[in-house]
Protein backbone atom coordinates (compact mmCIF):
# COMPACT_ATOMS: atom_id res chain seq x y z
CA UNK A 1 0.00 0.00 0.00
CA UNK A 2 2.38 2.63 -0.74
CA UNK A 3 1.42 5.96 0.02
CA UNK A 4 -1.08 4.92 2.76
CA UNK A 5 -2.02 7.52 5.41
CA UNK A 6 -1.84 5.87 8.88
CA UNK A 7 -5.29 5.60 10.09
CA UNK A 8 -6.78 6.57 14.07
CA UNK A 9 -9.65 4.36 15.16
CA UNK A 10 -11.22 7.94 17.96
CA UNK A 11 -14.51 6.61 20.19
CA UNK A 12 -16.79 8.60 22.45
CA UNK A 13 -14.00 7.40 24.96
CA UNK A 14 -10.97 8.34 23.79
CA UNK A 15 -8.76 11.07 25.93
CA UNK A 16 -8.68 14.21 23.30
CA UNK A 17 -4.58 14.59 25.01
CA UNK A 18 -3.71 11.35 23.74
CA UNK A 19 -5.14 11.02 20.50
CA UNK A 20 -3.38 14.13 20.12
CA UNK A 21 -0.13 13.03 21.30
CA UNK A 22 -0.62 10.14 18.81
CA UNK A 23 -1.58 12.31 16.02
CA UNK A 24 1.19 14.54 16.19
CA UNK A 25 4.02 11.60 16.36
CA UNK A 26 2.29 10.27 13.34
CA UNK A 27 2.42 13.66 11.87
CA UNK A 28 6.25 14.19 12.45
CA UNK A 29 6.80 11.19 10.92
CA UNK A 30 4.91 10.30 7.68
CA UNK A 31 3.41 14.60 7.36
CA UNK A 32 -0.21 13.18 7.52
CA UNK A 33 -2.57 11.05 9.72
CA UNK A 34 -6.06 9.99 8.82
CA UNK A 35 -8.75 9.80 11.80
CA UNK A 36 -11.81 7.66 11.54
CA UNK A 37 -14.74 8.63 13.69
CA UNK A 38 -18.67 6.99 14.03
CA UNK A 39 -20.97 9.05 15.72
CA UNK A 40 -21.17 12.98 17.41
CA UNK A 41 -19.11 11.56 20.60
CA UNK A 42 -16.30 10.10 18.71
CA UNK A 43 -15.82 13.12 16.49
CA UNK A 44 -15.84 15.67 19.15
CA UNK A 45 -12.85 14.03 20.66
CA UNK A 46 -11.10 13.66 17.57
CA UNK A 47 -11.51 17.34 16.63
CA UNK A 48 -10.33 18.41 20.25
CA UNK A 49 -7.43 16.02 19.83
CA UNK A 50 -6.67 17.88 16.68
CA UNK A 51 -7.08 21.79 18.65
CA UNK A 52 -4.29 20.42 20.69
CA UNK A 53 -2.76 18.54 18.54
CA UNK A 54 -1.82 22.23 16.63
CA UNK A 55 -0.38 23.11 19.63
CA UNK A 56 2.20 20.02 19.65
CA UNK A 57 3.57 20.27 16.50
CA UNK A 58 3.14 24.41 15.85
CA UNK A 59 6.58 25.29 17.50
CA UNK A 60 8.06 22.43 14.40
CA UNK A 61 6.24 25.14 12.22
CA UNK A 62 3.57 22.69 11.20
CA UNK A 63 0.43 24.52 10.62
CA UNK A 64 -2.14 21.84 11.26
CA UNK A 65 -5.10 21.39 9.50
CA UNK A 66 -8.01 19.05 8.76
CA UNK A 67 -10.28 18.11 5.78
CA UNK A 68 -13.26 15.96 6.63
CA UNK A 69 -15.04 13.80 4.52
CA UNK A 70 -17.98 10.80 4.23
CA UNK A 71 -16.95 7.30 4.13
CA UNK A 72 -19.20 4.59 4.40
CA UNK A 73 -17.98 1.48 6.48
CA UNK A 74 -19.59 -1.83 7.86
CA UNK A 75 -19.84 -2.36 11.69
CA UNK A 76 -20.94 -5.70 12.51
CA UNK A 77 -22.43 -6.23 9.30
CA UNK A 78 -24.84 -3.18 8.59
CA UNK A 79 -23.38 -0.27 6.71
CA UNK A 80 -22.89 2.97 8.57
CA UNK A 81 -21.59 6.57 7.61
CA UNK A 82 -18.10 7.25 9.11
CA UNK A 83 -16.73 10.82 8.93
CA UNK A 84 -12.84 10.57 7.85
CA UNK A 85 -10.56 13.32 9.01
CA UNK A 86 -7.57 13.97 7.07
CA UNK A 87 -4.75 15.63 9.51
CA UNK A 88 -1.97 17.03 7.64
CA UNK A 89 0.36 20.48 7.69
CA UNK A 90 -1.25 23.01 5.61
CA UNK A 91 1.28 22.86 2.75
CA UNK A 92 0.42 19.43 2.24
CA UNK A 93 4.26 19.01 1.10
CA UNK A 94 4.47 15.38 2.37
CA UNK A 95 0.68 14.95 1.12
CA UNK A 96 0.36 11.27 0.27
CA UNK A 97 -2.77 9.28 -1.82
CA UNK A 98 -5.70 8.54 0.83
CA UNK A 99 -6.06 4.81 1.83
CA UNK A 100 -8.63 4.76 4.62
CA UNK A 101 -7.72 0.71 5.01
CA UNK A 102 -11.63 -0.30 4.38
CA UNK A 103 -11.17 -3.78 5.67
CA UNK A 104 -9.85 -2.28 9.23
CA UNK A 105 -12.87 -1.25 10.45
CA UNK A 106 -14.04 -5.38 10.29
CA UNK A 107 -11.49 -6.42 12.71
CA UNK A 108 -12.66 -5.89 16.29
CA UNK A 109 -9.16 -5.42 17.58
CA UNK A 110 -8.32 -2.07 15.01
CA UNK A 111 -11.77 -0.64 15.86
CA UNK A 112 -10.87 1.40 18.83
CA UNK A 113 -7.22 1.86 19.09
CA UNK A 114 -7.41 4.81 21.60
CA UNK A 115 -10.04 4.07 24.24
CA UNK A 116 -8.28 5.35 26.78
CA UNK B 1 -13.90 45.52 12.51
CA UNK B 2 -10.96 45.02 9.83
CA UNK B 3 -10.66 42.02 8.16
CA UNK B 4 -13.28 39.98 10.44
CA UNK B 5 -14.25 36.40 9.41
CA UNK B 6 -18.58 36.21 9.38
CA UNK B 7 -19.16 33.64 12.11
CA UNK B 8 -21.50 30.79 11.88
CA UNK B 9 -23.17 29.67 14.74
CA UNK B 10 -24.38 26.14 14.41
CA UNK B 11 -26.38 23.74 16.56
CA UNK B 12 -27.73 20.28 16.68
CA UNK B 13 -31.04 21.15 15.06
CA UNK B 14 -28.77 22.91 12.15
CA UNK B 15 -29.31 21.21 8.58
CA UNK B 16 -25.92 20.20 7.48
CA UNK B 17 -26.91 21.24 3.88
CA UNK B 18 -28.19 24.76 4.75
CA UNK B 19 -24.68 24.95 6.58
CA UNK B 20 -22.41 23.88 3.53
CA UNK B 21 -24.44 26.46 1.54
CA UNK B 22 -23.79 29.48 3.80
CA UNK B 23 -20.16 28.07 4.40
CA UNK B 24 -19.46 28.21 0.46
CA UNK B 25 -21.58 31.40 -0.52
CA UNK B 26 -19.05 33.15 2.49
CA UNK B 27 -15.71 31.67 1.34
CA UNK B 28 -16.14 32.68 -2.44
CA UNK B 29 -17.51 36.08 -1.33
CA UNK B 30 -14.23 36.66 1.60
CA UNK B 31 -12.30 33.53 1.31
CA UNK B 32 -12.88 32.13 5.22
CA UNK B 33 -15.82 31.74 7.38
CA UNK B 34 -15.61 30.64 11.56
CA UNK B 35 -18.34 28.30 12.61
CA UNK B 36 -19.04 28.14 16.34
CA UNK B 37 -20.34 25.30 17.88
CA UNK B 38 -21.36 24.44 21.39
CA UNK B 39 -21.65 20.31 21.87
CA UNK B 40 -20.75 17.22 20.25
CA UNK B 41 -24.19 17.50 18.15
CA UNK B 42 -23.49 20.98 17.28
CA UNK B 43 -19.94 20.01 16.49
CA UNK B 44 -21.49 16.60 14.48
CA UNK B 45 -23.74 18.97 12.03
CA UNK B 46 -20.67 21.71 11.19
CA UNK B 47 -18.24 18.86 10.15
CA UNK B 48 -20.89 17.23 8.40
CA UNK B 49 -21.58 20.68 6.48
CA UNK B 50 -17.70 21.47 5.72
CA UNK B 51 -17.08 17.99 3.97
CA UNK B 52 -20.30 18.76 1.92
CA UNK B 53 -19.49 22.49 1.43
CA UNK B 54 -15.64 20.95 -0.06
CA UNK B 55 -17.70 19.87 -2.45
CA UNK B 56 -19.51 22.85 -3.36
CA UNK B 57 -16.41 25.15 -4.03
CA UNK B 58 -14.32 22.21 -5.30
CA UNK B 59 -15.31 23.42 -8.92
CA UNK B 60 -13.78 27.13 -7.93
CA UNK B 61 -10.62 25.45 -7.47
CA UNK B 62 -10.89 26.13 -3.82
CA UNK B 63 -9.35 23.33 -1.31
CA UNK B 64 -11.27 23.52 1.39
CA UNK B 65 -9.48 22.68 5.41
CA UNK B 66 -10.70 23.64 8.52
CA UNK B 67 -8.89 24.42 11.64
CA UNK B 68 -10.18 23.92 15.19
CA UNK B 69 -9.35 25.83 17.93
CA UNK B 70 -10.86 26.02 21.65
CA UNK B 71 -13.05 29.26 22.19
CA UNK B 72 -14.27 30.64 25.88
CA UNK B 73 -17.75 31.82 25.55
CA UNK B 74 -20.07 32.78 27.65
CA UNK B 75 -24.21 31.31 27.47
CA UNK B 76 -26.49 32.98 29.84
CA UNK B 77 -24.02 33.79 32.42
CA UNK B 78 -22.32 30.50 32.65
CA UNK B 79 -18.52 29.94 31.23
CA UNK B 80 -18.84 27.31 28.40
CA UNK B 81 -15.62 25.85 26.26
CA UNK B 82 -16.78 26.07 21.96
CA UNK B 83 -15.40 24.90 19.63
CA UNK B 84 -14.05 27.35 16.76
CA UNK B 85 -13.76 26.01 13.45
CA UNK B 86 -11.82 28.55 10.74
CA UNK B 87 -13.11 26.90 7.09
CA UNK B 88 -11.20 28.35 4.59
CA UNK B 89 -9.18 27.15 1.51
CA UNK B 90 -6.10 25.76 1.99
CA UNK B 91 -3.52 27.68 0.58
CA UNK B 92 -5.43 30.65 2.63
CA UNK B 93 -4.52 33.43 0.28
CA UNK B 94 -7.30 35.82 1.52
CA UNK B 95 -6.75 34.83 5.08
CA UNK B 96 -7.59 37.47 7.79
CA UNK B 97 -6.99 38.20 11.54
CA UNK B 98 -9.28 36.57 13.26
CA UNK B 99 -12.13 37.68 15.21
CA UNK B 100 -14.58 35.64 16.94
CA UNK B 101 -16.77 38.57 17.90
CA UNK B 102 -17.31 37.25 21.57
CA UNK B 103 -20.53 39.52 22.06
CA UNK B 104 -21.99 37.75 19.60
CA UNK B 105 -22.99 34.80 21.48
CA UNK B 106 -24.67 36.65 24.45
CA UNK B 107 -27.11 37.96 21.63
CA UNK B 108 -30.17 35.57 21.66
CA UNK B 109 -30.60 36.48 18.70
CA UNK B 110 -27.66 35.63 16.97
CA UNK B 111 -27.18 32.65 19.27
CA UNK B 112 -28.35 29.98 16.67
CA UNK B 113 -28.28 31.66 13.17
CA UNK B 114 -28.57 28.45 11.18
CA UNK B 115 -31.37 26.11 13.23
CA UNK B 116 -33.36 25.12 9.89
Amino acid sequence: MRGAVETLKVSSKSNPNAVAGAMAGVVRQSGAVGVQVVGAGALNQAIKAVAIARGYVAPSGIDLVCVPTFADIEIDGQGRTAIHLLVEGRDGTKREPIDVREGAAADPALRHVLTS
